[in-house]
This record gives C-alpha cells, sequence and structure tokens, in this order.
C-alpha cells in the first residue's frame, strides 16, 4: 500500500541526501514544492541538471568558472593584484573574502585541507600549483586564508614548510583574535590567548 | 566580474525558495552538489522533474496518490474501515498517523486550516465533501486530527458544526494531554489543563 505517491517519495529521498537534512526536513521541502506552483520545482529541477555542465574550474587559482572559461575573472582582471594571492581551502571562501570588498589580490583554492582523518594528504591539494604560481607571477606575499581550525593550521604550517625560507616571498596568515562584538569575558581561552599574542599598538 | 558561475548561482538562488532555507544554507547545499558526483544533482534534477506530475489527488479523501489513480490505496483497501474518518490538515499529517499503526480506518484531507490572518475561509477546505461522505459511507465516527493550535481547534469546532447533532455520527478529536517523556515541571500550563480535565480512570 502507497501512503504517499513514489514521484513524491523519490523527491524526499533525494534531497534528504543533502547535508544536514533529515527524513523530516526532506519532507517538509517536498511538501512545500507539492504545495506551490509547479514552475517552482521545475525551475529547481532545471537549474540543477545545468550545475554541472555549467561550471569548469580556473585552470590558474582553481576556483569556479562559468563552463569553457578558462581563468577565472577574479585573476584576469587587471585591477587585481596578481603579486598578492591569498590562499583558501574552498571555492566559497573566496565569496566571504569578497564580500568585505577589502582585498584586491588573487586567490589559489587548495581544494581541501590536510585531514588524515578523512585520508586527505597534501599531494590532493593544489599546494605544488601554488609554488609555480609563486615564480611565475612573481608573488610577493601569500596570505594562508584557511580556517582557524587544527587543520586548517596545519595546511597552513605544510605550505609554509613547501615554501620556504629561500623564496622572496612574505607568508603571513589571517590575524586570530577576539572577533567583532564578543564580549571577553565570553571568549574561549585559545582566541583570548591569539589575541593578547597579537595585540597591536595603537 | 563573476565571483561564482551562474550556473552555480541559479542552484543557490532556487535552492534559496525552499522553506526555512536562507542564503547560507542554500550556498551549503549547492555546494555539496557541486563537490560530489553529478549522478546527485541529476537525480535531484529529474526527481524533482516528475513530482508534479507524478501526483493526483484521491477523488474521496484528498489524499496524494500517484498521478492517474483515483482513489488512495488507503480508502480503496477492504482492510480499512471506511465507517471511521480521521479529519487531517495535510496529506504528509497521514504519514504521520499511518506511522503509529494503530489507525486502520480512512482519512479525510481538509487541505488546509480555517485561518483568517492567511485568508482561508472554511468554504477553500473539502468540508462540505466529508458531510458528504458521512452519508455515502455511512460513518459512524468522525476523528478530529487536526492540530492543537488555535487554528486547528476552530477548524475541529466548525466541523462539527457543520456536521450538526442530527446525524447518527459521533465527533472525537485526538486527546490532548502530557505528551510522553515530558516532565510535569516543564509542561505548559494550557497541556497541563487539558491533561487535568481529559484525566481517565485507571
Amino acid at each position: 500500500m502507497t501512503i504517499l505517491p513514489p514521484a513524491l517519495t523519490a523527491v524526499i529521498e533525494a534531497l534528504g541526501k543533502l547535508p544536514g537534512v533529515g527524513p523530516r526536513t526532506a519532507e517538509r521541502y517536498a511538501y512545500y514544492l507539492v504545495k506551490n506552483d509547479p514552475a517552482k520545482a521545475l525551475g529547481l529541477s532545471e537549474a540543477l541538471q545545468d550545475l554541472h555542465d555549467g561550471i569548469g574550474v580556473c585552470q590558474k587559482t582553481f576556483a569556479l568558472v562559468p563552463a569553457g572559461q578558462e581563468l577565472s575573472d577574479l585573476y584576469t582582471d587587471p585591477k587585481r593584484d596578481k603579486t598578492v594571492v591569498a590562499v583558501v581551502a574552498e571555492p566559497f571562501d573566496i565569496v566571504a573574502l569578497e564580500k568585505t570588498s577589502s582585498f584586491n589580490g588573487t586567490y589559489h583554492v587548495l581544494g581541501g585541507l590536510v585531514s588524515p582523518i578523512d585520508g586527505v594528504g597534501p599531494e590532493q591539494l593544489h599546494i605544488d600549483e601554488l609554488i609555480s604560481r609563486i615564480d611565475e607571477d612573481n608573488v610577493a606575499e601569500i596570505i594562508l586564508a584557511t580556517n582557524a581550525s587544527v587543520e586548517g593550521e596545519s595546511t597552513a604550517l605544510y605550505i609554509q614548510k613547501q615554501i620556504g625560507p629561500e623564496r622572496p616571498v612574505k607568508v603571513t596568515r589571517l590575524a586570530r583574535g577576539l572577533p567583532i562584538g564578543v564580549d571577553l569575558e565570553y571568549a574561549d581561552q585559545i582566541t583570548l590567548t591569539r589575541a593578547l599574542e597579537g595585540r597591536q599598538a595603537l
């Protein structure tokens, strides 16, 4: 006996594969789509159909680009400073940094972070390509903009080691300290320790 | 300058229309689909494409049925007792009740609840069809299984009034009381009042 039509169960199952979406949430999404104009479900369907075909990877920065485009606009734009490279783990980190409007260098997407527990070694990341870029583009500064997590820190350390002290490039990383709007008493110890260590003259 | 490929932004926008999905969550879903096997995005795409075409409405109970099927299996199954009808607001409420395995009657989906604030009047709900069913199927009991909310209660009252005292049908509603696993001290006043009113002999 079918309690729900198979067409609906198929959507619930497929939505349930999204990260953090359990069966109840998937049901809610699916039922919303059933109740609404079919154009909504079809619009999402079409967008998903074109997703992978419409996306390519920049050959230089490994940022996501429209399919068929070889290099990211964020790299080719003459206003961007190719001698400053922010190294990020994932393409979406670029969006976060771009939103600040306070960076006019270029990016380099690693494609993940070194994480032995997930079976990700440094050889799976675009680190060799980063080293090549240093010479090709005469890079003056590498900003290691990886997460402030164990994986982020160890990846940053690994890259720093790979670059080596002989190359004439400055290696920096994002400041650690108090996030804006957080009270001192609620800050965790490590954050506070880093904020003390990185204290700045006024 | 495109930071993200349009094919990706299209998916983020379409996913962002799902209930409770903000731009960050939509980005997370979309990026998960980008990183994974295209089969996942395409599978969801196809399921969504077939969603509305694959779903019909039962002519008797207004439950969702596979397209082309006139009556719900939950109505036609000879094991289901047609003289007991559980009245629910939405098709998914049927799933919740079926999961209990403690109901073998049939269902009647109202298609919403009376809610003046949302512009839903009783004439938009399948109440007339419910009244007809009482006579057609010799219904002995109507279980008003609407939510324990203001809208649920007032819809139940309205239906009770429409059925009227002259019809030989028992009208019941789901018990209100303490949910299983909740401590008395954390129960709200209304729930506790209802639990007292509805107390049962041991």
